[in-house]
């Protein structure tokens, strides 16, 4: 149904590529930016350009960056003996905002995933193992989501890292199963991270 | 909080003027955009910059066009003989959805609310006038929201319009069809019942 002129069409169009955006948020949303001026439009989309051209990817544990580093691999009061093994950059943000941990993190930029065609080579699991040998790891820590996905992901992880002679830990179940770790309350993650337990 | 690195930080406070949207969604976006290949990214904020740049105003009725007129004051089908008036683009559109209406629009492009500073200048009042001094406009519709504002700019025009000799009319207040009449507030109902047809 195309009752939109063609530009609101493609501009709703777009919009709707947002998570949880359909038809009639989208129209919402392109009806607030067209009553924006000029300027105004240019630095919103401009900031988005930008984001995607500045923010990069640490080097190191993939998490967002502007420069090579990120600030918690950059940061020498973190201790290099825990890495905390994360499914995306939020869910290392929600760690960070509990302020209980001390160490340092992996992105792994996903979960074991067949059914969606994500194998091993799609996660940043070689650079991962290769960490765990090259630097002074004691101790993975996988928090990965409390899902089929991440269990599993979590699991394989296991196989592969116990052979280095690093303890391997998981998040204690004080998150709710099947919940996401991004929207788990600071409280919540701290205990989860207190009551870690062997694997 | 400044959590975030800064150009995710403007990412994220670009995106949360976006109506509803807090810092939650604005991030959960903002993270959506940046997983995007910059090629999509383009895409995404040209058609946002097209679309202020190519969608106008109809010089007539103020409803969006990419020309001169849009496509209701340029369909030679429907009546000149009545003009309904609305706030804004997206209740003309709606308008439109019933497929019942086969006359003009006029867009005021908002509703008297001197609280927000808005008086019968800001809005498209005196080409309204002109309108129905020099067409051939036999009756208007009032089509303004049924809430104070609307109220106070329905009665406003009323009495510009009267004096030129035009019927004057506004939608009939009553329950949504399909509605609920338990639940269904007293205002609604009184209005409802004022306005009952016989049958």
């Amino acid at each position: 149904m195309s009752e939109y002129l063609l530009p609101l069409e493609l501009m709703v169009e777009q919009l709707e590529r947002l998570p949880g955006v359909g038809r009639k948020t989208a129209t919402k949303y392109a009806f607030t930016l067209l009553s924006m001026t000029t300027e105004e439009l240019e630095n919103f989309t401009t900031a988005i350009l930008d984001g995607k051209k500045k923010i990069l990817n640490c080097r190191k544990c993939f998490n967002l960056c502007e420069g090579e580093l990120c600030t918690v691999c950059g940061d020498a009061a973190r201790s290099g003996e825990q890495i905390c093994v994360v499914e995306d950059v939020r869910t290392l943000m929600a760690m960070e905002r509990t302020r209980n941990y001390k160490g340092l993190y992996h992105v792994l930029g996903g979960v074991l995933s067949p059914i969606d065609g994500v194998g091993p080579e799609k996660l940043h699991i070689a650079e991962l193992l290769s960490r765990v040998k090259e630097e002074e790891t004691r101790e993975v820590i996988i928090a990965t989501n409390p899902t089929v996905e991440g269990e599993t992901t979590a699991m394989y992880l296991t196989k592969l890292l116990h052979p280095l002679g690093v303890r391997v830990t998981r998040l204690a179940y004080g998150v709710p199963v099947g919940a996401d770790l991004e929207y788990a309350d600071e409280i919540t993650l701290a205990r989860a991270l207190d009551g870690r337990r062997e694997l």
